[in-house]
């Protein structure tokens, strides 16, 4: 064991606050890193202030992990101390059910080992995220950073990236298609980047007449404002595939009434409320509504190497550790472009 | 113009009564039909009563239509006098967009023109469906039908037949799946003959003890009452495809929960409210929820070439055309076994 410092919330009304714990030694399989970045994730604050109804804490959150390695187990081969490394929203899985043997551990039958509020499948022990000096997982659920890119704007590729890439890639989403981002947060400006990237005519859709510019200068070929009735009536029927990456209440009905026949809108933002959709909307055109979880580790791994080749990362503002609530009140209003990471070289070690 | 007899609705709250009037004498591209039966949908009840908020009256309902060619227009090669053939709910539309180029014409972006309640693109008349003793149409949309199976049990596969036929190809439903059919009436009996002739394994979800032998008699592998929590429980996850053809308001978040990952949930039955999706269930096993509208005319005709083959018909009770309304109130309690079919010889004509 070794001692690690972090932020937790200790209660669903307490402020993150520093915490002193300790983190398993490696075992063969594992390795340990030194976490230079964390992305701030809205789940974050959800799992920190029990929304979910299922936190554990002392709960330290944090799942858009860059650092560099400093240990490894005897089983390692694939990584050595000093490598540039991610870790994303899972840390282990059974790895014998149908979904991990195809490299879609974020769908294991058995339930995947979330990064942080999870249960670490050998000791039990409820594991603990990235804000915090350090984490050791085992080496399968550690992605290769590439080295050309800045790797504080890496960290958020991790959940926002491979959440927005994942569907994206398995709807096959390339030239010649029209296709619609809707909302312009940590996700949908990842949403963005890889549609352009993938070659799609890219139209975000925006509540907000001020994200207009920056929608187009992250790739977007047209910003359509959504509350125009005028302008989402000139839409209907056009689009190839739609990316919600909307989580507040909104009519999903209205998007889904932009895709063609045989169209598909695929929610990666998950609203609390279950979504009232109209039967012949779909039916009448043949049209999805498709939901997609973050992605696997093979995947994710293609995605860092695609970014790596593209120079794809994420637009971040820094913080510091000490930050982290103001960072959550900015989230909560929208206010933020288009991801937090947390700078851990701010992290100061506690008395504890 | 010619002469025809049939039944018809003269407002929402009148009782269907035998009605008088003429067709139009065959176009160069039209086919005219004696019409020896004719199925009878749920959607002939939607529209004779204006439950669809469109209905010009009076209104002949009818849209699952089998007879003999009695005449053709000059330009007509492929069917002549005597030929058994078939018309389905469509009789036109504008054969121009891209969707009536892939022979989906049921997705017309111009709308196609219904069997009954449709607007005739040359002459602007509203159509008369086939609850009549004869149509005139165009041959672009009239069937041929297999010279061995029941012509009166081959009636509803113009609409339920095709309606359950596209989605289970179009998802490319067959052996090595297992398949579930969400109620047994006129739609999902079809649903199971279906399915099963493709190879799937096939399981019926019905609220009704009393259809459990039924089902099985014919096709499906396995009956699962769907108020049986335990039993619905145990089919959690197992599915790779759900055909829904309940029109009536029901959970189908319970069904959502049935499919595996990547699994979809398709929609015939069209309920009025709004279906309220968890998304959730969609996210976490990247499930889909789809709906589809019956079948092109190239489809329609493989469906019918398929069912000549396999000895494919519907279960039937024939009735007499003055039954109608009687009909009409047992299909309101699902009190058929599994489509009514009028026998045409039974409508006499008219003083009109």
């Amino acid at each position: 064991m070794f001692a690690c410092t972090g932020y937790a919330a200790t209660a669903a009304d307490a402020r993150l606050a520093p915490f002193s714990f300790t983190r398993r030694d490696v075992r063969p399989d594992d390795v340990q890193i030194e976490i230079l970045y964390c992305g701030v994730c809205h789940s974050d604050l959800h799992q920190a202030r029990n929304e979910w109804h299922n936190t554990v804490y002392p709960c330290v959150p944090g799942h858009e992990i860059v650092g560099r390695v400093v240990e490894t187990g005897g089983n390692v081969t694939r990584f050595r101390a000093g490598d540039l490394v991610g870790v994303g929203c899972l840390v282990d899985s059974c790895r014998e059910c149908r979904n991990c043997r195809d490299g879609l551990e974020q769908y294991c039958e058995v339930g995947f080992v979330g990064t942080y509020n999870g249960r670490d499948r050998q000791d039990g022990s409820i594991t603990y995220g990235g804000y915090s000096s350090a984490v050791v997982v085992d080496q399968s659920f550690v992605l290769k950073v590439p080295g050309n890119l800045d790797p504080a704007a890496v960290a958020p590729l991790l959940c926002a990236g491979i959440t927005t890439y994942s569907p994206l890639r398995h709807w096959k989403v390339g030239p010649g298609q029209r296709v619609g981002i809707v909302g312009l947060g940590g996700l949908g400006h990842m949403g963005v980047k890889f549609a352009r990237a993938f070659g799609a005519e890219v139209v975000l859709f925006t509540t907000s007449a001020s994200k207009v510019e920056d929608g187009l200068r992250l790739g977007a070929h047209e910003v359509v404002l959504s509350r125009d009735a005028d302008a989402m009536a000139r839409e209907a029927g056009r689009f190839d595939f739609i990316l919600d990456a909307v989580a507040a209440d909104h009519d999903i009905n209205a998007y889904l009434n932009l895709l063609k026949r045989d169209g598909t809108l695929v929610q990666v933002g998950a609203p609390e409320e279950k979504l009232p959709i109209a039967a012949f909307s779909l039916i009448l055109k043949r049209r999805s509504f498709a939901g997609s979880l973050i992605g696997g580790i093979p995947e994710t791994q293609e995605m860092l190497d695609f970014c790596g080749t593209h120079g794809i990362t994420a637009d971040i503002e820094m913080i510091r550790m000490d930050e982290i609530e103001d960072a959550y009140a900015r989230m909560l209003r929208s206010d933020v472009k288009y991801r937090f990471v947390i700078d851990m070289a701010t992290l100061q070690p506690t008395a504890g």
